[in-house]
């Protein structure tokens, strides 16, 4: 049994309970972040803390602990779960309160949650390719904000699975991709160039996605940041999507179409292998969750 | 202290817990009701289980229990926390699972939650009138399901608080008034005909609306359910909102400009009056929640 971290305490992971007036079991009133352990390390730790305090000023929560604080508990969690390689999942909700729609005056207590998962170690190439399927973009207006506001993205992915596919596509009413459920979305044209939606109101700014295209630069790969739409990416060479649990996942196919060969492009692997050796190296891997405070 | 009902158990309110592996905390992947209670007895609970059986099917949910099952806990709910006058929260979601934005497979087992709240009985007139401030509609496109997807909600319930006001009305990109945070929205234009939007996919449909309408009718007002902009609002005779737990509240200002008379307008309040009189009446109120089943 796992152990997890809520409200101040361990406890085997079972016994993680929360109130139902938690306003993330009412109202998705809640901000979360995925890190992902590479041999006992937090990977991109700053970047994730950066985001993780932008979502918490969108929803105006105030940040409960400091990121040295969470930072602890996040390293004793890796400790007692002997965590190798995996994520750490971290929600932090506005807290609980008679149900009302308006924010709780005063302020109570935010609810903090973590919890790890195990994984293997990521070999020399990726794990798995996905077959994407397009659906449309059906989630409100502020994706930028990495909320539990995910219902929409859980239909999109299950829609996905039951049309015969791995996972969706979310495409804008003027054709555009705008992500995956919980991913970002690439292709590489057959030009050569790399691209990907650029960061705006409708799509997550991935700390994976920020690494890749850092890497991206480096290999000295033509990059271009704008949006491409589905018809665009039916006809591209390569295709694969970016997340922190993923790294970089091929796409094999569209709609039940084969993209480029129907296997793993080579700038995709070029990309995974540049991304764990970039991991291996121990790059970024320096700046920690506490050298960044979310409590301005 | 309140007896809610989770999991099968009567339980003290404060001891009403979930895994945080409950989607509902996890995606707000759950649905929703809110039954008024006039006397003891349940207001349009024929709609309302209708409704929770239309959310569960938009989100593909197999319905846990026969709405009579359901019935009989609401109503020992009522008797055990002596009710008479208030509402009843019922909330069901697809239970708990480890985490993943696709629906677990196999299926588990939902987690089905009720609790209730104590109001004063209604008064002969509305007890307090709203201060409607429009803010955007950010929501997602499947507000016609009633789901705990409503951070947008609550964020523009508390923007609208902050702007002075007591309550949002959420406008469309092309200025059409849709509906309120938790409330469907209405105006009386000058010309007295009664105004409020039309059922899709941006509106839930009230039930309490439902029986506006119908009641509307039976006081031979004119009505027309079609969008109204912030603008026609602005210049209308009177507004007001509805809801299961304030059935008609006058609406006094918009953006801090007085609408109507800046009091209680004439047709709100003889719908109010019509509203109370039916309930006293027990009109409609002998379709009780287990005249309909919601598992097909």
């Amino acid at each position: 049994m796992l152990t997890s971290w809520i409200d101040g305490r361990y406890l085997p992971h079972r016994r993680a309970r929360v109130s139902v007036d938690d306003r993330a079991f009412l109202f998705a009133d809640a901000v979360y972040e995925v890190v992902a352990v590479y041999d006992g390390r937090f990977i991109d730790a700053r970047l994730h803390m950066e985001r993780l305090a932008n979502s918490l000023d969108g929803l105006r929560i105030a940040p409960p602990m400091t990121s040295r604080a969470l930072s602890l508990v996040a390293r004793e969690l890796l400790r007692r779960n002997r965590l190798r390689h995996g994520y750490l999942y971290l929600q932090i909700t506005r807290g609980s309160a008679p149900r009302w729609h308006g924010f709780p005056d005063p302020p109570v207590r935010a609810t903090v949650f973590m919890s790890v998962t195990h994984k293997p170690a990521p070999g020399e190439s990726p794990a798995r390719a996905d077959d994407v399927v397009s659906m449309p973009d059906e989630r409100w207006q502020r994706c930028d904000l990495k909320t539990t506001s995910l219902l929409a993205n859980c239909l999109a992915m299950q829609d996905a699975i039951d049309a015969g596919g791995s996972s969706p596509w979310l495409v804008a009413e003027d054709g555009t991709v705008r992500e995956g459920a919980s991913s970002n979305a690439w292709i590489v044209t057959r030009d050569g160039v790399l691209v990907t939606h650029p960061l705006c109101r409708n799509i997550l700014g991935g700390c994976t996605r920020g690494r890749i295209l850092r890497l991206a630069r480096e290999l000295q790969l033509r990059v271009e940041e704008r949006g491409f739409s589905r018809d665009e990416a039916g006809e591209a060479a390569e295709a694969f999507i970016s997340s922190s649990t993923s790294f970089v996942r091929p796409v094999v196919s569209l709609d039940g179409e084969v993209i480029g060969d129907g296997g793993a492009g080579e700038v995709s692997l070029r990309l995974y292998e540049a991304f764990i050796d970039s991991l291996r190296r121990g790059d970024d891997l320096t700046s920690g969750l506490d050298d960044n405070d979310i409590r301005h």
